[in-house]
């Protein structure tokens, strides 16, 4: 669990006490801090965006919460034991993925969570921009894994049943397109870019980035992609409620990473493969040294695709940009 | 070859001139500057080191040279067309892997090096200090190979393979322990420690470090190390010129770069296997989950290690610390 900040503590109980007012000394007394120290937290909290009505005889009283996914608003609702436990929160960064890679190289512990309101350059695979405008889910995940680099790719495909499981709990079913996108009806909703730092025998850190379509209308996404990517509040017909999607995604995200250091590769891949929109279609294959075609079979150890050509042999390709064809 | 700057282009005249005095207005047209401007070169030479008498009749004369590794005293003997082009000389550093890395994040080209005179943190593989005081050769190379990330260590492989056939252009026959020590008659004399940035199917790039115990001498090397522990100088009984042998060493290394890079790993793991001291030798392996006996089978595709266990079985392992027994 989190471990509360004075201002978490103070929120906390603003919050559960909701719509009444509460004594600045219950208020310190919750919070460790004395009664005369509480107008700071008061008044830290409403820079953050918190609206709380304060009255000399009767306390204070919380009247509405920022939309923003700061450790304030995350803490209460987090159940992991690692990922999300330390959260840092940017209104906006040029891409959650690069400050977290600046973080874990000064030694930010595992389970480290940058979280960004908007990305000023968002980044996805195959040096591909991301469109991150206010209203999305765009996070970085740090990880240390007791791992060979070797085995970083199955990170990728981790990632992608994690944010698909998180998804399904707002009853919504996605699906999986090779190796990391998350797709809604066949457009995507949620992009994964993997970074990672290694020697050669073992990892320094992972960083898993979450690009994810939450509260985002199709007139936020740029005009050449707005055919083929969708956004969860367009899904639904209505706005989610991010903060408490993100405590899901932490804890979906940390079973499936302890199913995977357990040595459970196969129950991954099996979650992965059961929701992959690619089995038994034909698919086309760009390499970038060319185009490969063949039918969908399967993934291997390391999380490459295989593909079964016209003359029956199987090919197996790291890398790639797919389209599913029939 | 290396494009000159306008003070490699002074002392490239001084040397070709040794002992004799050459006139400011030959430097000055030589090097492209204004005879005026000539004092403001000599000047910035004496700064780094050179000894430079300078007439007021006959013109300057080159007194010594700096025993540094430093851009303008490898320029001309460098014979590459990517590794060393750019050289980025420090007196002192923490690592040249970090300050390398650094440059590879902020976007330095493939083959750009960094030589350090001293390292007051050196590191080695499995977290362990490296004694890296004057007269060693300190450098890390910048690759950005268009490789997946499982290649990547390959490339440890590769380094051990360019750094022993370096030295034995100086005459001496090195051994290979897996997967990247250099030895000499047993004593470790280059350390290499490889570091990747990555994205799930591309590298970014790889930071290779190369230690190398030239012209230092035992007492340079701490109690603890010294009785597993050689230097070139020592093993010749004379110090070696070390600005020709890290041209040689980028020679060599680019040499197997580009086998790489053009398919030819079987070469790269030949020469590698040929020089290896564990061939057919009782192994034992610490892979610190356990200790791992069995004799030498080769290495696989990317470069772990195998050992034919007791039972007959071969098994393969990534990571660890070996100990040749017989």
């Amino acid at each position: 669990m989190v471990e509360q900040t004075k201002e978490q503590a103070v929120i906390a109980t603003l919050k559960e006490r909701k719509d009444r007012y509460v004594s600045g000394q219950e208020l310190a007394t919750g919070a460790s801090v004395s009664r005369a120290a509480i107008w700071k937290q008061i008044e830290s909290l409403r820079a953050k965006g918190y609206v709380i009505e304060a009255s000399p005889r009767r306390g204070y009283r919380l009247v509405s919460s920022p939309d923003l996914l700061i450790p304030e608003e995350l803490a209460a609702l987090i159940r992991t034991e690692t990922i999300g436990l330390r959260v840092v929160h940017r209104k906006e960064v040029d891409s959650t993925n690069n400050l977290a890679k600046e973080l874990a190289e000064k030694g930010a512990p595992e389970g480290t969570v940058v979280i960004a309101e908007e990305q000023t350059a968002g980044r996805g695979r195959l040096e591909r921009s991301w469109a991150s405008p206010r209203g999305g889910i765009w996070l970085s995940v740090i990880l240390r894994p007791p791992l060979a680099p070797l085995g970083a790719t199955r990170f990728t495909l981790l990632a992608a049943v994690a944010a698909a499981k998180a998804i399904e709990t707002l009853g919504i079913t996605p699906e999986i397109k090779w190796p990391n996108d998350v797709l809604i009806e066949g457009r995507k909703v949620c992009g994964i870019l993997l970074e990672l730092s290694a020697q050669a025998d073992r990892i320094e850190h992972l960083v898993i980035g979450f690009g994810i379509n939450a509260n985002i209308t199709q007139r936020d996404i740029p005009v050449e992609a707005r055919e083929r990517a969708t956004s969860l509040a367009g899904v639904l017909g209505r706005e989610i409620a991010r903060a408490p999607f993100v405590a899901t995604l932490f804890s979906v995200f940390e079973q499936e990473y302890r199913r995977l250091l357990a040595g459970d590769w196969e129950g991954v891949l099996s979650d992965w493969i059961q929701r992959c929109n690619m089995v038994n279609k034909h698919i086309v294959l760009d390499t970038f040294q060319g185009v490969e075609e063949g039918v969908f079979a399967g993934v291997d150890d390391f999380g490459a695709i295989r593909l079964r050509q016209a003359d029956g042999e199987v090919q197996t390709f790291a890398a790639g940009d797919v389209t599913v064809k029939a």
